[in-house]
């Protein structure tokens, strides 16, 4: 009796001592650079990492973002402007991280920024803006991922990509599938070339969420105007009847294509 | 017994029938256009649908590629330079086989133009060589496609992306798998998309073969000249030891960098 006590009490303290080891301590040295912190994800991600006391770098792209986001946080976090689709701007955002961290690195790096241009189908969609969005969601995040990774590599930190599920499935809209396979691609690869220099790659992959990028009247005004700038070929092609019916229809504007 | 020998021979013409309707007609008027035709996969489509009596449109980076061709194939099939990374040189091989196709339309486009820049991890390559590999490989065969597409809906045609199994899987070469994955991304879009068209669009994914783009020792030279252009921080970090280990292992490197 009084031994299967012992074993018991002995079993809670090993897990609670292994619940423990899990848990990331000395949260005041860590420093986490997040791209896109203007809304959406980023700026809820910035916020709560700083309420739990990290010591958070939050890029915005616009001055009036980073402004908002240090007025509704501690003076821990800081704030810098980043566009992500520009190099000197990308090296500029590196120096600034490097001098912040100094010698204890860079422990978290998290590129979340990302836009998503008009849901159209890929015919219609011109192509100015098939191209940011592969500037911005695939080669900003390679870009920034290669300029701090070796501020990362000193903390043998962590770096975490916001790719979508539209990254796994290529449902809808072929600019945004086509950059977050990219984004996929390259973190796979990445983990497996630097896991021996003690720094880890994680995608995350979110499904539909209410944020800015998936503001409906916002997208189905995007979208008219998209239809309404297309070549006049690709009109007579589709006709106005299609577009009518998928503008209807958008809600399951991807469930209706993708069946 | 009659019955059975009857009931075979009805069998046989049925399957006959079948197979016969598998096999396309008309070879004579189909039109073929194929990117990439200088060596490679896309010299050797190029040759043997000619040699089928299809009408090839061969598309050659360089005009001593194309000249090549020519001397090797009879006179249905003709050539046009283009260069994939310029929107212009793509519109103007758009015109020149629209030229040629005529009320038909083209009954087939083969995205094959593709490179390999050299194969070394995601940290030493250069941007320019990285994003190299995406002109060519991905934003080009969407450029191609869209511009090609309605000349292609006429004819109620196919087009046939090549990716690579390194679409599938990201094994290794950052840049190309990116390149890669996001044809996939966009070939399962674009075929729903257009499907209602009459238009169908395959993916080729092939393994190893040995083409130039798999020549070893020209890829060992210019891994070796990659390391020698990475930057000091680079070569400190990984140090001379892991790239000899790595260019011993060389036949091995993907799988090496794999396990």
């Amino acid at each position: 009796m009084w031994l299967y006590l012992a074993a018991f009490v002995g079993l809670y303290y090993l897990l609670h001592w292994y619940r423990e080891r899990q848990v990331v301590s000395h949260l005041q040295d860590k420093y986490v650079f997040i791209t896109g912190c203007d809304s959406g994800f980023g700026n809820l991600l910035a916020r709560q990492l700083d309420a739990r006391g990290l010591r958070v770098l939050a890029a915005c792209l616009t001055e009036k973002g980073a402004e908002q986001l240090r007025g509704q946080t501690s003076d821990r976090l800081e704030t810098v402007t980043l566009d992500v689709t520009k190099m000197e701007s990308i090296a500029a955002a590196t120096q600034w991280v490097k001098e912040h961290v100094g010698d204890r690195g860079l422990w978290g790096l998290v590129n979340n920024a990302g836009i998503l241009t008009p849901i159209t189908l890929c015919e219609w969609l011109n192509t100015e803006d098939s191209m940011n969005m592969l500037k911005v969601n695939l080669i900003g995040v390679i870009q920034v991922t290669l300029s701090m990774l070796p501020l990362v590599r000193r903390a043998r930190g962590r770096i975490v990509n916001v790719s979508s599920i539209l990254g796994r499935v290529a449902f809808f809209v072929g600019g945004y599938c086509v950059s977050k396979y990219g984004v996929e691609a390259f973190s796979d690869i990445l983990r497996r070339e630097i896991q021996h220099f003690g720094v880890k790659i994680s995608i995350v992959e979110p499904g539909y969420f209410r944020t800015g990028m998936t503001n409906m009247t916002q997208s189905l005004e995007r979208m008219k105007q998209s239809w309404k700038e297309a070549p006049k070929h690709i009109k007579e092609t589709y006709g106005q009847q299609y577009f009518d019916a998928r503008d209807r229809s958008f809600v399951g504007v991807g469930f209706v294509n993708f069946l």
